[in-house]
């Protein structure tokens, strides 16, 4: 049993956060910390891009090998992202600064950056936002909150969550903030999202739980196709609920991975819901289809059309441009079998009967589409493989955006 | 040698053309008929959708076994996608309308439709079109324009284009027209593009060209990442010039090739400059990959990238964006190794030198971006291989008419 407590990652024993604002961005919140009073164990999964952005590579390094962490500093506004060696030298400064100004080992610093690619950080600014987070650093869901609130970029919205469950009669908890929006794709892709929770558990399991966890939920979500030089999902875990610590896959771990989910799917339809200029969540159930992989590539290829999201905008049940997202993907399957039904909290409508119109009410569907938050159900009838992933509508706005992001 | 000459599909001896309009489509031409005086050698390549329209369908089984046909019939508005045994039934009545009405071999009649998908033919109007058609054929450059209007749906200009050249010492002609707007992208996607010759040539060599060409054209187009169930190439080869056959990779084959290539260039480029919503051409040149299928992998990935396309369209010269897509590829290179340099009719501008900035000027790019067709071109330092993609970029107006395309 789990369930839903505030704080986000602050809910946690033993954490605290906060976000300040020092000139990155030009009038917004740009930085964040998320610091744990102990050392804690730390997972990571980052970008599949093969453009890795500094803090991707100094993470990844951390995570990899001592596997300990005690903070997370992170910047919005410049990802440092192609920035060769410079790039590199300024993670090692983010952590030396954090680590002098907290008193805790550089080593145990991970670094995280979002924003525009190809520029240097104002390493003067960012001492000076961490030095300012040490004096400011706070452990109520206010420091959580706008902690969240210093990663967004193109965010409409700070996500965060948090849930509190028992582990071998203690209580625990686990909280998460992540940033996501534009050049959001399978495969971690400009979202951070960082998560913090005080159970026992090994290194081992800890870095499984998450490694597993992603593949269904933020590896579900597409926002334009485009992939993150900068994706990172870090969970720290610093053990100070003090419960019999997690060692093996028994009731216990599953109920830490149940929070955990529980933890990343929201954040995943956050982000998704927030994409871009995206005025309703688009979520996609394939159901029945002959394996996993292939439930998983039906689900992708449609919540990532540009000609499907561009009819989610305009509620318009076009299943046409549905089966023809499904027929481009590598997994075969018979278009004649194909059911499509559409539902929203106005209802549902099946729209496609073995691969054929069923004849519907436009107007019905129309309404069932005017909603923030759409389902597509997709029968395959071939097996009992599923799978769901979410994105958004295309819009306007999101052209607005990407078009002049830079100025 | 080639030269560019008048007359589109009705360039080649012996054909004759007509757009009429019918009640398909609201108010504009719907159907489009190319027939030749005599039969011709046919070829076609078709979408590798798996969703095939029924038409796709009708035309693969005539040109891959008898490869003869002597008309092609088509209409826009409605696709003839996913209706099943009866989208098959009325290919079959188009195709035997026509055939009584030209006294023609019902069997040599290719049938093409484009439009909405999952909508039953008017059979009615298709037949009345078929006769009215059957009234007002032109040889002229006139009938073969109309016919070129009448294939259009997004599409806001007829495309068509034709060429001359000899093959021992005969005069012959190429000509061809396409539609293609939204929906197009690699592997034939809601194209149509019909081409005709008057060239002699045997039937194995007629389908080899075709093949082997639309790789370097149409295939390296993307508009939106979205395929169709009905993109179609379609080659119908008269003899009428009655050159010396062509029955080898000889000379003249070369010439055919090359004059084939031109026409499918030209309407391939044509075809994403219009792209739907499109404001310019976005080229992507890829040189000195290191093998040729990871040249076509890096440029289509950049021409299709949803990010950059709205980077082109706000006249950004977002280059970590380009780095980003690259980056997604299964191609491995490496990113300190790649240049980026953009061109226009107003100068290039290289903005990346080894995967960084090269401090450029960012209104100079902006100045040069602000074109109706500019060219990215990356270097990516490790062998010869090269391809080039054509896409456009993505606007406000490409979410309007997606929205709201059934409306």
């Amino acid at each position: 049993m789990i369930f839903k407590c505030e704080g986000g990652v602050n809910a946690p024993l033993g954490f605290s956060a906060m976000g300040v604002f020092v000139g990155i961005k030009k009038t917004k919140k740009d930085m964040a910390m998320i610091m744990s009073q102990v050392p804690c164990i730390a997972a990571g999964t980052y970008t599949t891009n093969q453009v890795k952005a500094a803090p991707v590579l100094w993470d990844q390094k951390i995570t990899e090998e001592s596997g300990v962490a005690q903070a997370i500093v992170c910047n919005s506004g410049i990802a440092n992202a192609c920035t060769g060696e410079v790039g590199m030298q300024y993670c090692k400064e983010m952590a030396q600064v954090t680590a002098d100004t907290f008193g805790i080992n550089p080593d145990h610093v991970l670094v995280a950056s979002t924003g525009v690619i190809g520029e240097q950080l104002p390493m003067d600014k960012i001492s000076q936002g961490i030095q300012m987070l040490g004096l400011t650093m706070d452990q109520s869901a206010d420091g959580a909150h706008l902690a969240a609130e210093a990663i967004m970029t193109t965010d409409t919205k700070a996500k965060e969550v948090s849930f509190e469950f028992r582990v071998a009669g203690q209580n625990c908890h686990i909280g998460g903030m992540c940033k996501g929006s534009g050049m959001i794709h399978p495969n971690m892709c400009t979202m951070l999202s960082f998560i913090t929770t005080d159970v026992k558990i090994s290194k081992e399991l800890l870095q499984e739980a998450l490694k597993e966890d992603i593949k269904d939920t933020y590896n579900m979500v597409s926002v334009d196709g485009d992939t993150s030089t900068n994706d990172s999902v870090l969970l720290l875990a610093n053990g100070l609920a003090d419960n019999k610590e997690i060692t093996e896959k028994d009731e216990d771990y599953a109920t830490f991975v149940e929070a955990l989910h529980a933890v990343n799917e929201q954040l995943a339809k956050e982000m998704a819901a927030d994409g871009e200029g995206a005025t309703s969540l688009f979520e996609v159930k394939v159901v029945n289809a002959d394996k996993k992989e292939s439930a998983i590539e039906f689900a992708k290829t449609v919540v990532g059309s540009s000609l499907v999201k561009a009819a989610i905008c305009g509620r318009d049940a076009n299943w046409g441009r549905i089966m023809g997202a499904l027929g481009r993907c590598s997994a075969k399957f018979n278009p004649e079998q194909v059911d499509i039904t559409f539902a929203s909290n106005k209802g549902n409508i099946q729209v496609v009967e073995g691969g054929m119109s069923t004849g519907y009410d436009e107007e019905k569907a129309t309404d069932i589409l005017t909603s923030d938050e759409v389902t597509c159900k997709i029968d395959m009838h071939m097996g009992d493989a599923e799978a769901t992933a979410w994105g958004c509508d295309l819009t306007h706005e999101y052209v607005s955006i990407n078009a002049d992001y830079r100025s």
